[in-house]
Parts: structure tokens; sequence; C-alpha cells
């Protein structure tokens, strides 16, 4: 598939929304950072932003091409980028905000860092669909791996919100 | 537990073994790396090596506390450099030695980084012992999430290879 249709199908969950409340507002700042990253050919159609105290601490999306860094997709770039910016180790005072569901090396990092929350837009199935590899769904969902994490998460289903 | 202690717990399996292989060879060179990252203070007792045709591309231990990154495990850290080196995203050709089973995130980016082969030392259970968290150890092994990659993996296991 494309890169532009993949990413129409990545979004479609988002496309005929507008921002109705809190959790919107800063999912909608990932998904403007899936359009950031396409464009600038910097990594896959993924965006993450980390939120503190109803701020936005940092805003990214997958530098994988740009910085030949397998590791470097956006939930995890935005994990070390908000430590960095914050000069800690641990973000358990704040939210993550990504635009899909974040695959296992993502969730592993996400957990490690304590984040408290985690608010997701469209399923693994979308990515898999769009041609990336089928290790994010099924594989984690639903096992220990998710259940020890002691942490909210949310996936923003517009049908279950009426949006 | 002390430092110190938890060090000599986790290096026990391999305290009384000598270099009688390639794989001994390559997991003492990750276990040095232990080593040097405790003296050092970068992060916790983990170490990690990727090889490729028999040459070590990097070594490298956790940086978890110098970067203030929560993602910088050992596995993590070699990945990136050795990407970084060879200027590639993948690294279907090489080999990681780690001195401990890899953590859920740090198995993720093996599994992304395209690693044909996996040689580990201590298991999971011993770095819980030492005080590190539950998440690494059966959250996901023995599931889909372990299953689903394509990926040679051994322990080095002392009892079994007679050392």
């Amino acid at each position: 598939m494309e890169g532009a249709n993949a990413l129409t199908f990545m979004l479609s969950w988002v496309s005929h929304t507008d921002v109705q409340d809190r959790d919107y507002k800063f999912l909608r700042k990932a998904v403007e950072e899936v359009y950031e990253g396409v464009e600038c050919g910097d990594g896959g159609p993924f965006g993450a932003v980390v939120v503190q105290n109803d701020q936005v601490v940092v805003s990214c999306h997958s530098m994988v091409l740009k910085n030949t860094d397998p590791t470097a997709h956006a939930e995890v770039t935005a994990i070390r980028e908000a430590c960095k910016k914050l000069k800690q180790t641990e973000l358990s005072d704040c939210e993550m905000y990504a635009s899909c569901e974040p695959c296992p090396m993502c969730f592993g990092a996400i957990h490690l860092s304590r984040i408290k929350r985690l608010v997701y837009g469209a399923k693994a199935e979308a990515a898999i669909a769009v041609g990336f590899g089928d290790f994010s769904a099924d594989a984690s969902r639903g096992t220990g791996f998710y259940q020890k994490a002691q942490l909210d998460i949310k996936r923003a289903d517009s049908c279950r919100t009426g949006l």
C-alpha cells in the first residue's frame, strides 16, 4: 500500500471527529505528528505525545529512518525526549497519547517509564493492515505482559464515545 | 540488596566457567560490560554485545542513569549503537549476546532489529531476585510475544553444557 493510502487508512478513525474533550485534544496532537513524520520521511506513520499537568511536554513522531535506529518509534522517542527535558528517568506523573496501539517494545518502554495513563487511537491491526508486522497486536494483548503493567489504558474509540 | 551483592548473585552462573566455546567468549564480553557499567554507575548490572561475522560490532552496558533514559537498557543501547555504526536499520546478519534474559522492551527491540540469534546468560528471575521488577520473566515468556519472533534463542546454561 502506498504511503498516502496507508496514512488515510490509519487515520480514518479520527477523520470525522472534532476535538470534543481533553483526550481528543492531545490525541489530535499525536495525529498531527503522524502527518509531520510522514512529510519529513523521518519514519513510519506514528506519533506520540507526553502530557504532564495538562501541558504537552514533548510531541514526537517515529525517527527510525532519520536516526537509523529501529528502536526510535514515536513512543520510545517521546519517552526519551520527555525524560531528557524533565531531567528524570520516571514519568509517573505523565500520560501518553499515541496515534496507534503501541507495539510490545513501546509498551515495555511505557511500563518502564512508569507513565500512569495511555490513550491510543488506531488499533494495532490498522498498522498490520498497512504492511507493518503482526508482532504488535495479539502477540501480547491480553497476556500477563499487559496484565502486569499497572497502567490505565484507554482506546479512544469513536463508536464508544459517539464521535 | 546492595549493588555488590546483586552483582555477585547475577553473575554466579558464570563465576566458575572458562571460555570454552564461541558463545561463552562473546557472553563473557557481555559480562565484562556488566562490571564496567556498575563501576561507572551508568545504569543497572546488564551488558549486551552485537556480533557480526564473528566480530564484535559493539559492546554496551545499561546507560539508564547516565543518559536519564529508561529505555537505555544494555540491549537497546547495543542495537542503537550497532545500527549507527553499520549505517543500517536492520541487524539480520547479527547475533546478540546478553548477560541476562531481555525484558519485554528489549525483546521487542531485538525482534524489530531482525537480529537472527540471541544468547543470554542469567534468567530474568535473577534480575527479579536482586530487586528489578517482575515484568521481565513470565509476563511474556511462552506467550505469542515470544512465539512470533523468528529468532533463535539460547540460554547459556552451565548445567546443560556441563560447565
